[in-house]
Parts: C-alpha cells; structure tokens; sequence
C-alpha cells in the first residue's frame, strides 16, 4: 500500500449492505503498517470539500462489525457531481491530508467521479490509488456479474410480490406494484422470484428495456383478469415509451433534476395513480390498487441476503488488497464461477465509469411482458438462504347441497 | 362442543398471521369426537352462501402447519356486509350442511356480521354457536388490549421507519411516510419504535386522533429540518381536519366506497403526493420525498412477530375450547397480565361488534404530534424477538487543515 492515509467514501443512493464494505475496507486497511490512518468522509465528495472526516483507525473493531450489520451509508452519502473546480478542492484537501489510497463505495456516478479524480491526480503528478467499491440496488453497473446492494433489494421485491399475490388470491382484483430502477429492469424483474404455484402473481412485468403502451398493458391486465379472476402487475418507475420518453415524465408538470441530470421518480406514487386510473377507465374491473415502493426497498430493516452481506464484505477486503498488492486503480468486479460462488478481479475504471448495464435479451421473454427462467437462474442464488415460502390448503371440495 | 360439523371462515384484509388462527381452530376442532367435519369457506360468507367449502379434515396437520406460517388469508376473504336478505340465505346453506359451530376470523365489520348471523339464528331458532376470531392490522376492536395481526404489522412499520431514519440520515432531506389505519392511528404509532438513537425519525407523527391543519404540519417540518437538518414525518392515511372529513378523500374526484361505506384511502398515492407539493410550495428545501407504505404492510412475506403468531394461533385454539367448554357466544379478546403475558376471554359479541377503538389520550404527547413513552411500553413487547438493530460510527472528528 502506498505510505500515507486511506480514505474511504460512500455515494449515491444507500443499500441494504454498503456498510460491510467501508468495514471491510477499513478493517483490513487497519492490517497494513504503511497505513498512517483510516478516514471516512462525512457524506462522500461533499465531505471531502468540507474536511469531514472520522478517524475510523480510532473505532472498535466491535462497533464497525455492529455498523456493518446496518443497512444505509453509515458514512453519509451525496449525489454531488464534481466538475473541474471541484476536483481542484478534492486535491487540495487529499493533499494536505496526505491521503494516498482512496476507496469509493458507489455506482456507476460514483465510479465516474472516481475517473475524474484519479485523472486529476496525475495530471498534477500526485500519487494516488484510486478503488471503486462497486454497490447499487439497480444492479446497472458493466463487467460485474451483480452490484452488491442489489441482492438485499431484490430479496426486498420478492418478498413484497410473494406477499401481495397472497394478498390478491384472499381479496381479488388488480394490483399495480411499481418499483424502482431508472433504467435496468432488474430489480422490476426480482419480483417473478416472489412466484411459487403456477397462477402466482406478478402475471405481468413491464421493464424499461421494452417500449411501454398503455393500449397493450390495457389489453394484457384484462386478458389476464378474465383468465383467473385477478392480476398483479411489477412495473418499473423507469418504463418508457417507443420513444424512450419515460411515462413518469410525461406526468410531472415540474420534472425536478438531481445532479446527474437524472429526472426524480421515486418518491412520488403519480405513475401507479396514473395506471391504476387508466385500468378503471378502460375496464369494469372495480377493484383496482396500486403502490410505489418507494424508498422502503433499499433501506428496510432487517430484509438482507446473506450472499449480498458476504460479497458485500469481500469487494471491501478485495479493493485493500488490490491497493496494497496491485499498482492499477480499478473497480472490484464479482465474476461468477459456480452455482453458486464467485471470484473477484480489478478492472479498468473507464469500463465502469459512467456507463449503464440494462437487462441482456436472454433475460427477457419474448412477449416483452416477464422474465425468462434464465433470468431467474441468475437471480436465485443471491437471493440468499432462509427465503421465507408461501403454502395453500389444498382443494378438498365439499359437494354443494343446495346450488346444484 | 355442538353435535355438528364446524365451519370457518375468514373476513376483511389480510394480515401476516391470520392463517394462525384458522390452524390453531382447525386443529383444536379436529381432537373432538362431536365434530363430524371442519369446514372452511372460501372467501368468507361469500363463500357460505355459494356453498363453496373445503373439508379441513381431510387436510394433513404438516400442510396445515406449513399454512399456518403463511401470511394472508388462505380460504380467501371477502369485503360483503350482509343485510337480512343475505343472512337467510346463510343460514339455509349451514342448515343443509348442518353447520353447528361457526368460527368467523376478522375486524369489527366481521364480529358484526357474526352478530347478525347469531342473531338470526336464535330467531330461526337453530343451535348455532358463534365465536368471533379477532384480526385486524389496526388494532381497533373494542376490550382487547391488542388485536393479532397488529404486532407484526406494527413491526413492518417499524423496521421500515428505521431504515428510512437511516436513509434520510444519508441523504438528508424531507421524508413523508403514509401508514395505514382509518380511524385509529396505531399503525402509524408504530413508526416511533423505529428509533434509537436521540435525533432519529420519525419526528413527526400524526395520527386520526387529533384534527390535521396543513400550515401546522408546514410549520412542524420546517421547524424539525432548520433544526436537524432533515425531517422524517410518519402520517396516517386516515388523518381528518377539524371538521371530521379526511384530508384524502378531499382530494379525491371520484371517491370510491366499499360495502361497508368506507372511503378507499390505501392503493394510491395521492395523499403522500398533495404532502410533499405542500411542502415544497412553501419552503425552500429541495430534497422531499414521500412514499405510501400500501399493501406491503399487512402482507409482507418474512416479517412477522413471533409473539403475535403465537397468539394468533393461541386465539383460534381458545375459540374451539369456548365452543366445546362454554355455552355463549362471543369474541376471543386478549387481556395482558405481565411484561409480558396474557391470558384470554370470552366477551359478549356485542361489545365488540360494529365499534372501533382509537388511540387512547395516554399515548398521544401532549403536542399532538408524537406518541408518549407509554405508547413505546405498551408496543415493545408485541414486537417479538429479533427485532434488527442499527448502529453508528462514532464521531471520532479529524482537525480540519486547510478550512479553519
């Protein structure tokens, strides 16, 4: 490991295990001699500018297992994107830290601050190790076989779904369940694992990575409507029309913008009102509900896949040891080699950076409407173990006495 | 126990343990030489009267217990409120099918419905015994210290409130979580068992009990976020103005009404949404987010109160032995004798029936907005083992170098 500081950071959106990889990068940081300190930033780049740190070389190995165990950025996180000044200021305060290795735990935003940063430090000739720490609930990121993050959420919808269809069967009707993922269907397409017996919903899974028309979702709920008696539908926040125009946009008189330039559709129920609303219109379907998951799939207490915390921990450990063994910055990418295990590697950072990875064609069906058994062979295994299941009394029918 | 066949059935919404209850009177039922059958009747008294029942006898006890750890009712529910009309005709289908001990698990609306069919029976003067099986995610029937179902509701509400804490903690900002509950804020409450440490969220929490005025709530939340930072608000779906009339039914065109006049305020987002524009119509704070918790809360697969499974089960198996030992009517409440224990007994269904409980003036501060300690005392227990935990790293600041 290049002599100095080690600072670690946590950006964009939380999830249910970010913390078993600041803990495993601080904890095996801690290990090495040329290690002066351990820093944390208090809410990612943002805290940098501002000198936020916590001296995680003075924290009890104890409670960092204890925070490692808590879902959500214990560090704090930003949805800050740096430009050149920006990174100007990164410099001077990494500078005058004498921080050598710099450890960021995000997504594909994150990884391309981390670029940005890492290209910055050696036009000025400084010597810094710069390792993403790969983790997002939407599972969008190029190379890696799954984000950690994405799991735990997905366990999350599963579940969710595996519930809501029992809901249906006991009080019939049509459900709309719209979950989120701006542009990857993937954590949409967790719900199919909350399916069990052959008419378990969801009957319907509609993905950003197919065009969205209300004409066919239309047509496709009452199919499925008339054909059991009920339909349950996971739809993403992220559908978008032939256009690629997303259906949440079209809805939002004052579309608010985060850093990114992404628009906002979480935390706001308009596109499972505005579907709902449309299925009531164009139906005499009377029980119509709809929800937005919201921010609960991410950050729920207590819903977390023990594959995803393991994996989780180890892309933490892996990025120190890529630091101190390895002389490359780079993103710590899982690669599948078994049903189930994995191994991990380093890879470039501009493979990473700033770059989506949406559901792949053998995922999909070819109705556009579901996921392919494929899909759920590839989502099983992380899902972790203990799944809670679903049971049915069986149909022993008593001969009607009265309505022959 | 009546010479007979026994029959039960399942009323209303669904909860996490309400298959419990129908396992726990199954069983009980099936030890006694008097019962020829158990019947159970799809889709509550729905079920009844298009004679579709399933022989519960012919069903194995490791299926029924498999069930039994399944959330959502498993014959199916039904949201009927029969008037005379629909009475006769149950009482001709149980005639022919010599019915003797009916066993309805539900709400208020079911322990009503049950007292109809009570009533209509000793009329007809039929050897009916009627046993009301309470379940109810809102906590709302009358002499019961607590309803089953509620406990892992509340749970569901309060881990997901913690981890939203956690999440706003991140990523700081104005959160609006809407619970459910129509006229008793119970559920709501249950936010505030979500925190632990001396600023965490919810901050905020409005219940039905107490009138809602918007440029309170405004006021309120600016408030908490000038003096935090962030603001986390738990609200009920049911809170009314002054004048009685829901905030969510005015803002809704087309108010849509179940059979038992109530207004549909969950399986839409409107409410979370009109919030959060309020909010951000008249301040400056740029982060708001608001999300209904919907379905997810009563249904959720794999959040469940060991404690409220447990007397879930004990609730059905009480009911059978007040049918077979007993020779009244009535409803199987719950009556807390320790911290914490119970013991169970049987109360005139009439003292139940049609009523609802709402927070008691002990468990609301005195502000209106929060629950007091007693509130946290009288929940805690119910919650069960296992409740997740989170921690935070300790502020072990780093002196600033460069921003002095």
């Amino acid at each position: 490991m290049l002599e100095g500081k080690v600072l670690v950071a946590q950006g964009g959106g939380p999830t249910a295990v970010i913390n078993e990889s600041l803990v495993g990068a601080v904890i095996e940081s801690r290990k090495f001699a040329s290690v002066q300190r351990v820093y944390g930033a208090h809410h990612g780049i943002r805290g940098i500018i501002d000198e936020e740190f916590l001296d995680l070389t003075q924290e009890t190995a104890h409670n960092l297992e204890l925070v490692a165990s808590t879902p959500c950025s214990a560090l704090g996180s930003t949805r800050d994107k740096p430009d050149a000044a920006y990174c100007r200021e990164i410099f001077n305060v990494l500078q005058a830290h004498e921080i050598s290795t710099f450890f960021y735990i995000g997504g594909n935003d994150s990884s391309d601050t981390l670029r940005i940063v890492a290209e910055e430090a050696r036009q000025r000739d400084y010597d810094l190790r710069c390792i993403h720490i790969p983790k997002t609930i939407d599972n969008d990121l190029m190379v890696t076989d799954h984000t950690p993050g994405y799991p735990s959420a997905a366990r999350f919808v599963a579940c969710a779904f595996a519930g809501i269809n029992l809901d249906n069967l006991a009080l019939p009707g049509v459900y709309v369940g719209v979950v989120m993922g701006r542009h990857a269907g993937f954590m949409t397409a967790a719900a199919a694992l909350g399916r069990k017996y052959y008419d378990d919903g969801p009957h319907l899974i509609y993905l950003p990575e197919r065009p969205f028309a209300m004409e066919n979702f239309i047509s496709q709920v009452k199919e499925t409507y008339e054909r059991l008696g009920r339909c349950v539908v996971a739809i993403s926040e992220g559908i978008q029309d032939a256009s690629g125009q997303p259906i949440a946009q079209a809805l939002s008189k004052n579309v608010e913008k985060d850093a990114h330039g992404n628009v906002q559709l979480s935390g706001s129920g308009a596109l499972a009102d505005l579907l709902t609303a449309a299925i009531k219109e164009s139906t005499d379907i009377s029980r119509v509900r709809g929800d937005t998951f919201g921010y609960l799939q991410r950050s729920f207490l207590g819903v977390v896949s023990d594959i995803d915390s393991r994996e989780a921990r180890e892309v933490g450990e892996k990025a120190v040891q890529y630091a101190n063994w390895g002389e490359e910055d780079g993103s710590v990418t899982i690669h599948r080699t078994g049903f189930y295990s994995v191994e991990y590697r380093l890879t470039p950072l501009q493979e990473i950076a700033g770059k989506t990875k949406v559901m792949e064609d053998a995922f999909i069906s070819s109705t556009g409407n579901d996921v392919t058994d494929e899909f759920i062979m590839y989502l099983r295994p992380l899902l972790g173990s203990g799944m809670p299941d679903a049971y049915h009394l069986r149909p022993n029918r008593v001969p009607k006495i009265l309505n022959k």
